[in-house]
């Protein structure tokens, strides 16, 4: 059985892919946003049933570059939609930046496939929704997020959680005073100490809004209330997170900072196959320190965890969706770095409250948050 | 259903004997090598079916003081080996220091008990017979040692191990150089940095024997060769120990360095239940290092590393007669701090290679290694 990928061209779907390759796993799906170039290399290489592209022009480019191919070329939303239902596939990995990713995800939930979920603004989204569906389906949802597959594998074969101690890089202004937070660039952002990513969650990590958004995907995937969560300030990167139990016994995953260790392990659970991330020599890395967060300079993660007091409103939505907007507009060089708290809290405070029960009413909301934070950007950039 | 235990005014002993009252349960046997007093004041508090002192003159002395009530009083192996098998007790506790323990924690496999091993001799001299008649009898045999429970804990539910990363403080002469190795005092040996155990374990800590001890039973406990056990030396003691798996992945055990978590698992898996040992608060411990050990100026665990590739010769049982005996000295005053690795290497010198399948075999050798060894002591000290 195969394998679709969402976000087939990021980060983590390049990564997948060579993930997938090493394990020899046949590619059921390869769908992008609008990268054409891309996706048709990949397409060549996987040789997948379809391609997607959501954009439709993008979508109208693959299709003549791979006319000469059996790939099916599809597009929009609806393409998503066949990608994660395809009956070829067994597995869905979800690794699209952004809410466009969560309609897919249901759909995948509903089809029964397994999901490896590295799209955490769905659970932002529509926790409630996609963890009842996960159950009412009898399917796994498989994090790839590097700190909730360490959760997950320090939760097996225990007993009663304690605390999910949800580690933090701290990203690279950890050590920068309110003011000098003001004058970041672009460019400083983008400068991750430990982890290679995509600019939106490299940015999201800046903030700390990254660590907000794990924070409230933890609580969905591990059902546990955000009383029970704590983020530790985790500069080395080597402790993925760790879970204290009833007895006080910490069991703690730890490995390199390599996202093919936990995109692996979604796709190879319950077992375990060599990798090619580097091996973590503990007598080489730095030693681990760990720290509170400080939740005056980095709002942004206070302001998610409150949110996620809140899972029965469309909240998560709502902010997910203003920070997309504000991060989008920072890495426009439209605003400031401070000003994409500014934009998130605002939009939140007008926002608040919303129910977030049905998938329309989420989607609603989003829609509402980014009108309203577009109305912000334009009223101060 | 009750518990037994071995050893049951030592360290390990008092201790489970307060989780033991936490946690409600009654106890069946107390046995104790020959301290009458403490061993009355437990059977004073537990009301235990049988008390026993392997050493006769002070059962003896402890049958008068419990005349007035209903503990019965035993004496010698034969007494240990009735604590052991008692029909009342479901679980065996097992923290005698020293091979003394090897035949009651046979007794207790072989009776049907879940054998709680703290003597880690037990499996030093002969780990083969012992995990074979566990495994015979169907009983588990559950760790202890801080280390071997976080080995434990780290394993479940997991897959294939690729190495076992057994940490050790490094003990209060980590940082000696070989010349002040060579004059340091019973009363430094004494002072550990991050535990508080009794003065054999305590001095085998100083030399790193006690890692090399620990290797051996980690070795048998798990069934992993000795290529795949690595010591670190990580002198924070907050991570335990922990287990790498075949795709890189680790998983480590941390907690505050007390006893009493690891007793009570021991006495609870597979539930974990609140432990009164302190939190570990991540955010107050110093930074966590890790080193490769010495094999030069901590020459002990270099031999017993050497020892565990012969698991089928009597080389454990003559390595571990053999410290015993260099460390009573060393505690006496007779010798200095790295005789001991000179006594024990003589001995295994002399005697390595001798056959250590029956218990026979192995005891002979233990006794043939203690005259062996004694002797060496007179002719240096």
């Amino acid at each position: 059985m195969g394998l679709s990928i969402l976000g087939a061209t990021g980060s983590i779907g390049r990564q997948t892919l060579d993930v997938a390759e090493g394990l020899g796993l046949e590619i059921s799906a390869l769908a992008a946003g609008s990268s054409a170039q891309a996706l048709e290399t990949a397409a060549r290489r996987f040789r997948p049933k379809i391609a997607i592209l959501y954009d439709e022009k993008a979508a109208a480019d693959l299709r003549g570059r791979l006319a000469d191919t059996d790939v099916k070329v599809l597009s929009g939303m609806e393409g998503l939609l066949e990608a994660a239902s395809l009956p070829q596939a067994d597995t869905v990995l979800a690794a699209m930046s952004g809410a466009v990713g969560l309609r897919p995800a249901l759909a995948a939930i509903e089809a029964g496939k397994k999901l490896a979920l590295a799209n955490k603004e769905t659970l932002v989204c529509a926790g409630r929704l996609v963890t009842a569906a996960a159950e009412a389906a009898g399917v796994p949802l498989l994090p790839v997020d590097s700190e909730h597959s360490a959760i997950f594998q320090c939760l097996q074969g225990q007993g009663e959680v304690k605390r999910i101690l949800l580690t933090a890089s701290g990203g690279p202004f950890r050590n920068h005073s309110a003011e000098e937070l003001k004058h970041v660039t672009r460019e400083d952002a983008l400068r991750h100490p430990n982890w290679s990513m995509g600019p939106k969650i490299t940015v999201d990590s800046a903030t700390l809004m990254n660590k907000g958004l794990e924070f409230i995907e933890a609580m969905h995937l591990f059902r546990v209330p955000p009383e029970k969560i704590k983020v530790l300030i985790h500069p080395q990167s080597v402790v993925h997170s760790a879970v204290e139990f009833a007895d006080g016994a910490v069991i703690a995953q730890l490995g390199s900072p390599d996202m093919r260790l936990p995109i692996q392990l979604a796709l190879t659970w319950p077992e375990r196959k060599p990798c090619p991330a580097p091996a973590l020599d503990l007598t080489k890395t730095a030693p681990l320190s760990f720290a509170e967060p400080d939740l005056e300079r980095f709002p942004c993660l206070g302001l998610a965890m409150d949110c996620a007091k809140r899972p029965e409103t469309a909240d998560g939505a709502v902010m997910n969706a203003a920070n997309e907007e504000a991060v989008r507009a920072f890495l426009e060089g439209r605003i400031g770095f401070t000003q994409i708290y500014e934009i998130v809290s605002r939009t939140l405070e007008a926002l608040s409250g919303r129910p977030g029960r049905t998938l329309e009413e989420i989607l609603g909301s989003d829609e509402e948050a980014r009108r309203l934070s577009k109305a912000c950007l334009s009223s101060i950039s």
